[in-house]
């Protein structure tokens, strides 16, 4: 039994293999806000060396998802039903951040939002905003 | 030098690690349409054992990159500009089976649309549908 | 009391001010599928002539709508919980066609796809693609 | 001639019979930002009374595709390859203010987002969000 979200969200987060599959980890949580972060590994990266797009695609997908379930009951879990990105530059460096968060948490719907940003060094990039919508099931 | 699409697939695709990463094959190739298949693997699901909404887009994407890249130069490359993924039905089963295809071929921008199917014994069921633009790098 | 969806969506289509404004009219009904038609009038242009994108949104937005709504009860109600459009050319001619259709119908939610044509003498070309989802109200 | 975006808008909007039909004017221009602002008018309603999604949709997109604008020389139009819209709440009230913004000024592409409020006496709501790209013509 859980009863914070952030409890919640990490042993939610634990079960989903392709996250460590990623090596992605949960660095910040908050209400109606999630922050995932992995590295740009060279299993997840496409024909240039830069990170694929569904490596940016799923911490964002999965930080906003997060978000969403921040709001929810105790025992909810969240799917996606549909999301949408926009790829800003190319995905390059040490790490990225995805960083998620509610639009309007409805008891059907809730819309939500991510940044994804790629750091090297000191500096941090753009490299994608992410906006669709979770459905509780 | 490659000046058959079907070769010049393969050699990008070869190039593609998270596509390995994910047991992915290119299974079909005609002129504005591209095919790939991956195994439901247990690195690539989420919390509920299903397939991770990341490996569903992975494949939708890619299928629908490459189904752009069939109508242009030889030594073109092509990037996604923006995607969008509605999700219609849990992804379980044995594999997924993406069929992308192009809606319209631009100079600039490639509108493509993509199909996921989980296959599971003969069955097979409409997993998503994804709706992007492609550009030539 | 409508018991048919084409006097259903007949009926709905009539208290919809901005279908009036535009001409608007539903030329096909079926199961999961819904055509709605309007000519290009000069109100509805953007600055090169053209008609307005959200024209071409409009139409294929309801069209898709009433196509969900052929599948639910007859008291129902539709609302659009989301719609990406990709515009594939310019929307010139006599008028616009859209082909609204369903691609699952859920109980809470209907995910749901138009393509938009313009018509111009006997030819016509293929202007907008949507897809998005439906939510019963 | 126009020499500064704001003059340049403004013969551009002057243009475009839609947004003379929906009684739309521009209320605010700076570099990547645009808001648009137009009466909730019985012309644009659905079946319901309220702004239909169409005029939502259609002052979003705008103001988006002028936010662009601003980025580009003189003589640059910009039309829109492709927009998401998310609907959070009913757009009921006076008027609706769209609040367009840039989010990567690429020279072939422009990534662009807006938030479309409704006001209603001094209150106002969150009624949609919007994320696509414009191009340049």
């Amino acid at each position: 039994m859980t009863h914070n979200p952030t409890d919640r969200i990490a042993a939610s987060f634990a079960r989903q293999a392709m996250m460590q599959t990623f090596g992605a980890s949960v660095i910040h949580v908050a209400p109606g806000a999630v922050h995932i972060a992995a590295p740009i590994r060279d299993l997840a990266t496409q024909q240039h060396g830069f990170a694929h797009a569904a490596l940016t695609f799923a911490l964002g997908d999965s930080a906003a998802g997060y978000a969403a379930l921040t709001g929810m009951a105790d025992d909810a879990e969240v799917l996606t039903a549909e999301m949408k990105i926009n790829l800003l530059a190319p995905a390059t460096g040490e790490r990225l951040v995805a960083e998620g968060r509610v639009l309007r948490q409805g008891r059907r719907l809730v819309v939500v939002a991510a940044d994804v940003w790629a750091e090297n060094g000191g500096a941090r990039s753009h490299v994608a905003v992410l906006q669709g919508t979770m459905v509780p099931t």
